[in-house]
């Protein structure tokens, strides 16, 4: 049987201890390196394949350092404290830069956990929006090839019908806001690296806002699990809602947030990300 | 004249390329270690301090792997890649453990860079709020010696009147909201690392949410930085306006944003948090 596309992407070889191989292909490429999302999806990879690791992924920061080159990369990742229920980790993915040595391309920090049931609630409501079905899928600004992993139907806040420079305006809820339902294509069931880069599926605000395709990529984005591996497994292969909203915007760089539940309405991760942006 | 206890907390001694030393004293002490805020204060000035920084920052995401003891500690932080106008950091914070061997109490990665002017918005707006002279002093739920750092005026969200256990209902902009007036006390003008442990002023949105004690503390932090140094300056000994609601609550772990501004309306950073909690 083939490997998913997604699978062959994040796929990693053990190169020694606190070391893995990977390739990056074209199979996610974006504009000028991979999707940031499969890039992030790597990360967390090389933490889940550590043989030391404790327990599932709580949170997740990465850092776009660089944009990656096709080709392999070597992950360098370590947890740096075990305590008796937590884990903290450090990774560097770096690849051969133009004088032979290795340079860093994303640095990213972890937090894995033993978790337990206990209370819980939500002070983020499921949205009501209509089931994918019903939906037209979101119109793409630019011919990527990631666009052709993920199958994507737009609730609200599409890429903009005109980019004629007209500020979007009304409050947060108008302004900058995009609902939209998507899963992988083809069809793959959830799992913790999965729902890492859906968290990065969304374009940018920005595009949005000003109704402008300004140069603008992500330079760090931040995801916490709130779904443990079992509701993942639930999951399936079923669509995952996702809600981004812009929040500022200053001097070359904005922040954006997302929120992303299953079809039942439950809250399976919350993410923030900031991006940097031209002009 | 006397340093303030803000820059006697943070202050850190060179020793040696990419490492610095320091000392944590019971100034900021919150119930089993200095408050997180501080912390992360702390690790921003070495990143700032650093003979090789470009720019100011832009983000920074720091993990509390253990509770820092009194006593000295040293922080190894250095460039992972520095490109025209950013630069990535990898930072740890390390004590020596039982054993006699360093161990990293705290992780951080940072962004600074050299900002240029651009168009701007917020698509998060400043809340009409009474002035903070209006205002009664928060009622705090525990007498800690880093409360007598800060000056904070509520203005809605306070601490429970009752520790009963009634859980607190009624939607994202009641449930969980807390919105605070607050400042260095003594006053000190507002700069980079101050605003980072302002950013982590606010109380755990669980012992809200649920008028319960329930064992809680941080376990990673990220803050985006809107403002930069010549804003800041601006702001002075001023308030800063911070708002923090909760987020989703699940199997021991929940997140919670915060939002500050400055009395202008100003957006001055936003950040998100994942918190750990008992039962």
């Amino acid at each position: 049987m083939q490997q998913h596309p997604f699978d062959q992407a994040i796929a990693l070889q053990a190169d020694g201890p606190d070391r893995f191989t990977g390739h990056c292909g074209r199979s996610y490429w974006n504009m000028l390196g991979p999707f940031g999302g499969i890039s992030a999806a790597t990360a967390l990879q090389a933490v889940l394949q550590h043989p030391a690791r404790l327990g599932e992924p709580v949170s997740l920061t990465v850092n776009y350092a660089s944009a990656l080159v096709e080709g392999p990369f070597t992950v360098v990742v370590r947890p740096v404290r075990t305590n008796r229920s937590t884990q903290h980790w450090m990774l560097e993915l770096q690849q051969q830069g133009a004088h032979g040595s290795l340079e860093t391309a994303l640095s990213a920090t972890a937090l894995t956990a033993l978790r337990r049931p206990t209370w819980g609630a939500s002070d983020v409501p499921f949205p009501e929006v209509p089931v994918p079905d019903s939906l037209d899928a979101l119109r793409r600004a630019f011919p990527l090839e990631w666009f052709n992993r993920y199958e994507v139907m737009s609730v609200c806040g599409g890429i903009p019908n005109a980019w004629d420079g007209a500020e979007h305006r009304g409050g947060p809820d108008t302004a900058s806001l995009t609902r939209i339902w998507m899963r992988d294509a083809p069809q793959r069931p959830l799992d913790f690296c999965s729902l890492t880069a859906l968290a990065d599926v969304f374009f940018p605000r920005v595009f949005l806002r000003r109704a402008s395709r300004v140069p603008a990529g992500t330079v760090s984005m931040t995801v916490y699990f709130h779904a443990g591996g079992e509701l993942l497994r639930e999951c399936g292969t079923g669509f995952v809602l996702g809600q981004a909203r812009g929040q500022v915007y200053r001097n070359g760089f904005f922040d954006q947030t997302a929120h992303l539940w299953n079809t039942a309405g439950e809250p399976l991760a919350t993410s923030t990300q900031v991006v940097y942006y031209k002009e």
